[in-house]
């Protein structure tokens, strides 16, 4: 057929080329599970019948060792090209085994949905990379106080290892999540032939299964017409491109003010400004999350108001976008996994930091409470004087003495109390209850949190043993 | 403090109003059981502190009786004007044990996530009342044949209720989101304070559960600083807004060629042209899902390139923009709901329609194949042949004879296999396979999709009673 | 007719109190140009018909000075609402002179770009008063150093003036687009009654020029049919929420360093945490900003897929979406003009941080190019290497002697040479070629900028006198 | 340096091929024209300086003959490459006059700029190119009925005609939006160096002119740091990627009612369903439409909440953004021209759809206030009472006779002016006012756009004879 020059440029070379770069297997692993499925149906009982399924059985296990030829002019796409090259060696008849009950419908989408699990889990061994950096960093700062930053300005010390381990806690959700979009995608179409199934007693609880899926999707409409599983996994990424985008904010000030350095593999110069020390890697990696944003609303955009049955708007077309979302996100992962590997907390910058800022003034307040009985609204007032009082001598409020307190008509105080009062340290051990930053807490905190990577890390290794048994099983059959 | 009017009239005027309207229970409440546990520390163990304690439990337990005063030029916002209306009946000490260990900063955001919780329950509900409505209509509707379209072609003979059981599970599958995203938030803030935790031992694990939560969120930082959870959220209901526009675009076409009616108060006219009867439910149902997605990206920029600990940006500011995406959404499946049950298809517009396609074509082919051993491409080719030829002379496929099949070489066939092949009804018969239309499946289905909906109403039914159970206790506390 | 309650409660009463609130005077004014018009037509020409519709044209006049009635039950919208009370003091059959040529079509696409057009008069004002406020600022900080920050560091001295000059340059870009904007929608749809026009010969310049337009929109189906008029207008919002975004990006950011300071009015303390001074005021403006950016999103999602005649997609629906990214946009600049009017930069603490930076190591170079004839390259590494030997022994490059130069073997140079060439101030008066920061530069920069917002005043000026002329014009038709 | 293998591998590399593929002449370019101005300057007086500046301008020129090489491990990007080939055949002091007063900001925006202009004029020829079909098609359907749906029902008689031309106005609006957009990009940032300019004199006009653009940005800050530019060009095809996706809507359903058909190149065939002819072409000019939607957001996230002086974000990354969204809707238009050209409406099928449709309705209460002077809404009424009793027998209103009209107790009508009223030719012809889809109004109001389109033609033309211009002005130089 004479495809008209712009459908042929525009719309089936750019699909051959993806499909030859990314589904070749998945196209080929569905033909063998459908076509073990027909070698079990009534009309395939004969023995020549069985022969020849057996052939072609072989001959779609051998294709797998080539790559796609290049497109021929009446070749519209990938499934076609293999249909050519089967009926090549085997005759049309052999190969129109393959037909029965099949659809370009359930076998497309069959095909895209192994392709998403793929990528699926690509991103969560990403997340999981960097989910073990963010722990192990944390696990070297269990002690680095940080001043946690809030309103853009000083807010409360904590600890390095605080913060990273609550974006340990950002990235476990998401994690979650994309194990959620996995288990409720791995459902598998094949079967659903066109929309109505086929009046063949196809077994799709065979299919599924040798495909690794956890068994069909039921109704056959839901299975080639829904795209509710493509939402989902560029909502996923969406969800961690958001999240990382705000740890990479924090970076990025953090690496302005000192206190977090980049490797010089991460950092570019300036042709002019020779002294300049540029945190490319974060920005680059930045500028990836905000596409990974964006490459969501392509797929959105898709399937939105378009017919349920309508196939090619979600189809073919939105795989590009799935993919592109991919790379940018993982990308984007990648950059951060090698920054915070490569780059480092600078502890003494930080305390020097700690030092001059007013943050332990809710302790200093918590202390006038507790020991010498004020109302909290009382010793508030009374600490955001002092801070002013301090300030207009120039001094920050950890050099404040008991006499500053007296002076401001406050009760007595130790000295020591005082001292540890204002200890940002001090202040970060004082908060040792459930999920707080005191290095012993903290210590055991990380323990868990190092159980929930290496349980999530159990589940994505079960996945992948699930398809690479289910492919064995395949090439088996 | 003089507000400039600029921040009075454009922040804190709107969001106590915001505050006022959907937020008041839960600060009553999450204050109920931050002071509870503030009852149970050292520092409250006296008598004289637990007296004043009471009286502040029970004067929190009275406020919810009245709706919060209109707003005082001086009180920026519902926490201040709460903490005001508590000092003025029992003065400043007594209300300062609330101050102990508690931040605006987990006060808020646990009074977010409570409201996150109805929105997700009601919008949970509202898919539930869909999702049956879906059963029910296609219960009544298992034997009416539908010729499902493909790219906007008549494709396969299915039946309505195939269709609606795919609906509705693509549902069930967001139902499922919902869940996932209720179970993920359900986690309480309460303790972090303003980030690091408290020094006081507060018990997290009780003021959790006195207000209904799972547990708290185990790191306090994470607690307080992540938003991941209203991302989610506009998810999932991005993810039903999505997936309902192209049902709605499926009855927007079935209502223009007369398959679907509408009742008529779901119809307007036309003020110029008498003879309309617009389907205007459903054309506000399709804008009210457009605007749902777009709301989602309210939210997603909200939290884009943030600080991490910067909290104002998805506080209250975000609130506004999830309760317009739930509006929206809700808005939408309203009129859908009331278009399924008031509308209904009209069995013989769909019959009528079905004699004239062509779409069994596929299973003359499948019979060739079945009955006279042809291969399938032959087979299919036949009958792509017959069809052009019958078109020649006006007829439809549903009018073929044996003659015509012989007459293009193809084998002999008995007139009642080819009736039987031709005919839309014997078609769907034949899909008895797992999730086929034929209607002993389609029943078996059904019942198995009624099942669903009943363990989902189930699941949000405990979610409601949890809360209940929880205000109870919190009430007696 | 008994409309059902879904469709009353989720579209016309919500449709109707926008209408009450934002549309009315439209309508009418709307209604009188139309009567104005068929009061010329042929059918019209007799005393009677004339008497009758100089009733009409005071009835609908006398309708300005009152509000909408609430709505009652079988009243749909508003337009039906001000024909009732017409009816019920004038008489169907003198109002039906109305309803010759027109439709809802027409007359509602008429009123919602009336009412565009008045968001965008006031979106315009607001940028100027920005901008002015800008330019304002910028006068008073020609000699300001400013350290401009490239990639996060420190990256050459400028001036105060220099960067807020480029914000208003960006802002004047937004005013154009605003303006284009304007002008492309300023036609008039009045006259295209469903889509074909109407049989009667109705005068649509008159109406347009009666209702402030350019002229009628020529093709009525164009007319009544084409959205992209909204996206338009969302997308001139959008692009000034982005550029906005990252005005307040730098300034919360030289807010946290001690840059800039906001006024008392528009900061808050912290519950919690008493020396807080929190950049409120900055953080709400960012968030409406960025529901600016996502309210777009659901003017678009709105038009998308949908057929190009099908108008309640982009009617009634959509206004709220246009008026809600309208008070996004609004509250984001007038916290924003306030933070600028009430705020401000901080000399001293600007000259402290360039004193520390070796941001002028450009001019360094260039210097060395200059008056010792060394290469660029030369230059460039030899300064790069200056500064890593200055930091080993703790100091910043404006502290470099002739002897450090000379002892890395770079050319003699004269002291004040390099002084000059050291000195900030003296990098930024160098700089004094077309749009540079030198003072005297940037003063006359400043003038044309002045003029530029004068002229962009006029311009939206003038739109507004023609609408109340126009105005006045149709009340004494 | 050795790059770290992340930041090579997702940054550099795919950057240098994007730059080899897109942006190497623009390089090229504007090194050209930054020389011609250093080559102006004091410095550059003596001879030798004119001599290695010529030959360096030569060097620079030949490059252009040749692509970029293959990226070296120690080459970051093109702009390195070009500098290190240069300096291959020259030495670095020649080639260092290239450095003067020249950075990679002010480079980088300049050149992406000309890449914009380019992708704006093609995306500009499209859309001319889709014009001038849509009035070909046009002019061919003058007289062709069509009955244009409004929700989803029929709703008035219109032509073909005057559906297209609304249409061509449409996209006629989008072109004058890429004009302007264009002429506000058209500004050339070069001479701004890395922000502040260069205390070197350089002639910004002269470069400017010498690259084609209408002059220098003049704000030196505003020229290497604004990103408004790009959001504009994607907003541009944001809004023809939005009104595109409603045309496709109708002729996806007028091709489904088989008003409109595709050539066989642009179909596609089922594997499965003989009968289909699927309209592939339109549904994936449909997807490319959406992905140009989603693409847009890639642009503005990357955009958002940035510092104003951040290059890298929407610097390099941005660029592919913009070539993707490019690509999508250039596609979809492509597809979409073919469909127009390749396509035809069919008339008989249209008229056949026209004869049973009640759109008439309007005129006939027209003509029953015309002849028989009945207030409209009682005509009105009697024609909608009117219709339900012709359904009752089965029969359309264009069956209607006077004793129809009579039995109702309506005025009596001459036979002719009813079955003229019924007409819906006629009543087509009634409408020739201002934009009417009269085929002697419609005839001269195609020549009205056939003219606009010729003058935009004009205007593009002529910014490409401007760029052509000024690049053999610069190979002269």
């Amino acid at each position: 057929m004479p495809w008209h020059p712009s459908y042929r440029g525009r719309v089936l070379e750019p699909d051959y080329l993806f499909a030859s770069r990314h589904l070749l297997p998945h196209f080929l692993h569905a033909l063998c599970a459908h076509l073990t499925a027909v070698g079990r149906l009534p009309v395939a009982a004969g023995d020549g019948a069985q022969a020849e399924i057996g052939a072609l059985h072989r001959a779609l296990v051998a294709l797998e060792r080539a790559p796609l030829p290049a497109q021929e002019p009446d070749v519209p796409d990938a499934y076609f090209a293999i249909q050519r090259e089967l009926e090549a060696n085997l005759g049309p008849h052999t190969v129109s085994w393959l037909r029965i009950g099949l659809s370009r419908n359930d076998l497309d989408m069959t095909v895209y949905k192994m392709r998403a699990r793929e990528l699926l889990l690509a991103t969560g061994e990403q997340l999981l990379a960097l989910r073990r950096a963010l722990l192990d960093k944390a696990a070297a700062h269990v002690d680095t106080v940080l001043i946690a930053q809030t309103h853009h300005q000083p807010g409360q010390p904590t600890t390095v290892a605080h913060y990273l381990a609550a974006v340990e806690a950002l990235l476990a959700r998401d994690t979650e999540r994309l194990l959620g979009a996995y288990g409720r995608l791995n459902r598998c179409p094949l079967g659903a032939a066109a929309l109505a199934g086929s009046s063949h007693p196809l077994d799709r609880e065979l299919t599924a299964s040798l495909l690794g899926f956890e068994g069909p999707v039921e109704n056959t409409y839901d299975a080639v017409a829904s795209s509710d599983w493509e939402a989902e996994v560029v909502s996923v990424s969406q969800s961690a491109a958001l999240n990382l985008s705000r740890f990479v904010c924090d970076l990025l000030s953090w690496t302005a003010a000192g206190w977090f350095r980049l490797p010089d593999g991460l950092v570019q110069g300036s042709s002019i400004m020779p002294q300049k020390r540029n945190p490319v890697a974060l920005e680059h990696a930045r500028t990836r999350f905000s596409r990974a944003l964006g490459a969501a609303q392509m797929v959105l955009y898709s399937s939105h108001n378009i017919p349920y049955a309508d196939l090619n708007d979600f189809g073919p077309d939105v795989q590009g976008a799935l993919q592109m979302q991919y790379v940018q996100l993982s990308g984007g992962v990648d950059l951060l996994l090698a920054c915070l590997q490569g780059g480092d907390f600078d502890a003494g910058r930080l305390a020097a930091a700690a030092a001059v800022t007013d943050t332990t003034a809710t302790e200093l307040a918590d202390e006038l409470v507790r020991s010498a009985g004020m109302a909290f609204p009382d010793a508030h007032a009374l600490v955001a004087t002092l801070i002013v009082r301090l300030q207009e001598t120039g001094r920050a409020l950890a050099q404040a003495s008991v006499s500053d307190v007296r002076a401001l008509g406050g009760p007595e105080i130790a000295p020591e109390a005082l001292a540890s009062a204002l200890d940002p340290a001090a202040f970060v051990r004082r908060r040792a209850g459930l999920g707080g930053p005191a290095p012993e807490a903290m210590v055991s905190q990380l323990a868990g949190s190092r159980q929930r990577v290496e349980r999530d890390a159990g589940s994505l290794e079960g996945r992948k043993r699930e398809l690479s048994g289910a492919r064995d099983t395949l090439r088996a059959s």
